[in-house]
């Protein structure tokens, strides 16, 4: 495989240091300002990515290729973003992988979006549901930076009206209501699929682990995820001073086939 | 899409409840044994996915078709198998995805393996490296059960003597010694690929970031994740008494082309 | 100060190594009995603390003078007790010290109670409520054999019928529904006078801290803690594998004088 | 007991709400100047603790009397205080309570050692060693803030060159270099006594366990503690956002009375 070469029209992260990081689209002809001097996009075009390009201050970034992760974490704030912590739980717990049918709500700015249908290419698809049009116009923005438009169909719909696709293999909720979305969540997924539901507060959590063993889910699991960064340097190591203590909780659970809650019996509705 | 029915040498989840679940493979004839009764494959023969079969002591158990998270569960444990928890951050560190070309090493059971190889379907690959001859017999087991050996290439080789692969995207580790791989793992990485490294003690974390700086990798990071289980239930929620305190720290690392430490400067060398 | 010698009718806390220790009381003429052999208890007497004594299979122990930890570890578990991690934090968040007059309830086995009177020593007293006798018994053992028992007074009595004691620095609950008792332990508190409150579920906490908020206390705080070991070894130093994942929160709160709770406004009601 | 009244130079916490709080003196004919508009001193003469007292600009204030943490969280922070989570740690580690004799280096800004102070009321003392000059007087201004002054004695000497005391109940380090100082804390407590140490770095922590082990000390254990604030409020209940991730590790260990380390085995040198 020969070198990948910058192009006209990709989008870089330059790489100043580890807090310092900008995610840019070249354009011929153009500049890109930063506290450390311009950088002129003509003198990364045609470079392989990993190269250094210097400012008109003479300081040194590096143009790297952008990762999942990079799309995530730059993506517009206009809504808290779920971390890529939670984010990699999510899709691990929901079992999709490349191919995969997903129904997500809701899109927010679309760093979730994004990374499902990172895992479902090349031939899955997401189907991601908004009330707030204002967001989907950002998530938009987002999602095509990150070359991932053509496995997302958006919609400016509320899910907990009715959800339209059928068989799907995960429904993906992040959103302040998930309860009222399980009873439709049950009738789109098909036989084993999963949900997975993301919230911040102890009474999401609970209204929606009630409704999932009301509905006849089972597997019914929470987890909380705490992560935290280690300062690295020999003789002087220790854990990082400040942390996020906390983003939300998983909820997981899976639909087997037209099971009635009654069936299972009480202990299967509840994780212990 | 049809429902889906149970064949003839499919891979099943037995789930009586969450703590009960089996993972067993459908021979027409034979029976499998559980100690609330045995259950007879030819019951699950030709139904849906999502049935519930009865064992022979009136037991409901539901045959649910597996998630990559049940095959990496109940991957056969001769190692401490990475968490589901650090094998979703693993992933979406390292920025793979469908298409991708990772380099693995030590295979162990495969638990890892397994993931990497589900997530870079349909035309990526898996090249994992296993001194221990043994282990990969029960890695290969487990890959297959989990319909997954087209995307991997067992390699029973000392990595650390070298890495035969070129251009590749990412490098896992999950070994005693990851810091002796670092140089190769620079050769074998194309332009901005990754390298993430999974090692419990902090001193295997302090040496490996250590021999990433000099190596000239950027964008060092080191992290620890703790997961808890909630208990949910209107009028009773907590948090779970007892959890996993500590499995492992995550190194995390990318190329930049041909960056000669020197050039970055000290401050490249070592996450803050 | 001469050295402490072991006497007649002291405690003693046997040490074969961290996880095998054993709280004796010492009695002339007889033996204690483990499975390292027997230990004369005439071979203690008249040595000093921290001497090693050799049981009847030749096995060292070290008989050590014990702390007050070692006694609240080792009450007899008729109960959940209090974690010596939460009773360290309530001891400080309630600004107890040495001449302080703690309420304090349920007693259960007396682990609370014994660190609450070590530290209100030798002048404070501590009111201690429990309406299950069997627990009053088994406390007041623990209590006397900690030498505290002139510190405590055991009541058994409901508190949420009401409180005795006026006046008082604290009131320290550790009972299932705290909620009832904020408005007596109001009246029996002095201005300024502190609530610390530990319950194990989420649910306790918001009853709890509405309560403490109508009742017109202020600086209303609730805090859970996670306590992990570390192995520490060079070359291989990293956390614990399991750890206790929860105990319970404890919310903490101050009685102003006289405060009505409208006249500090919907702010003052709760922590942020 | 009557209430307690206000009283010229009385030091009393000005409660606006929890995160703005005012540790002042009071002084007759002086003024406390806040954003909220200035309060005057004698208004609060005389008055009973826990009154309102109004500002002139209408703010209301509430005159509380000060706690141990509130002299704890208001000392002076010229360098990184130890948090109050890890005092209360250390205090129950120590086993100190009243009466208790305790070595302490290096003092800082004092705030542990007021928390020493505290709890070794009326009878006992702390002798805290300090080598900069400059901590001590901050300290002391802190320790007799706090009315702890006739309990603790500040001394200007480097603890590595030795300690003065003999049979003190523990030896309390929270300082750079504790492994300096274990072997005079061996001769200088009394047998039984105990070592608590405190270290943000890992690489610390090591060499303190090695130097404990060496030294004869048994009972050896490291522990972190973590504290997390929970947002409380019916239907909306969630832990904060923001945590500190770390502030130290919480090395113990008792003394035995002459014990080599080779008599007790490699068992007894480390903690599993």
């Amino acid at each position: 495989m020969p070198d990948q070469k910058i192009m006209e029209s990709d989008h870089v992260l330059l790489y100043l240091d580890q807090r310092r990081t900008y995610l840019v689209k070249v354009e011929a002809g153009k500049t890109f300002h930063t506290h450390k001097g311009f950088i002129k996009f003509d003198d990364l075009i045609g470079k392989e990515y990993g190269s250094i390009v210097t400012s008109s201050l003479g300081v040194k970034f590096i143009a790297l290729k952008p990762l999942l992760r990079d799309y995530i974490m730059k993506a517009v704030r206009r809504t808290q973003i779920t971390y890529p912590k939670d984010i990699a739980l999510i899709i691990i717990f929901s079992g999709i992988g490349p191919g995969s049918r997903v129904v997500e709500a809701g899109t927010g700015t679309g760093a979730l979006t994004m990374a499902l249908a990172h895992y479902v290419k090349p031939n899955g698809h997401v189907y991601s549901y908004e009330v707030r049009r204002e967001f989907l116009e950002t998530a938009e923005k987002n999602i095509k930076r990150a070359g991932l438009a053509d496995f997302v169909e958006l919609k400016n719909k509320d899910i907990t009206a009715g959800i339209d696709e059928v068989d799907v293999d995960a429904v993906i909720l992040d959103m302040a209501t998930p309860w009222l979305v399980v009873s439709s969540a049950f009738k789109a997924l098909k036989p084993c699929g999963t949900l997975v539901s993301f919230s911040p507060t102890i009474d999401q959590v609970v209204k929606t682990v009630e409704a999932l063993g009301e509905n006849g889910f089972i597997d019914i699991e929470t987890v909380e995820c705490l992560m935290r960064g280690m300062q690295t340097e020999r003789g002087k190591t220790r854990p990082q001073t400040l942390m996020t203590a906390h983003t939300g909780y998983i909820t997981f659970a899976r639909k087997a086939l037209k099971t009635p809650p009654t069936e299972m019996g009480q202990k299967g509705k509840y994780q212990r």
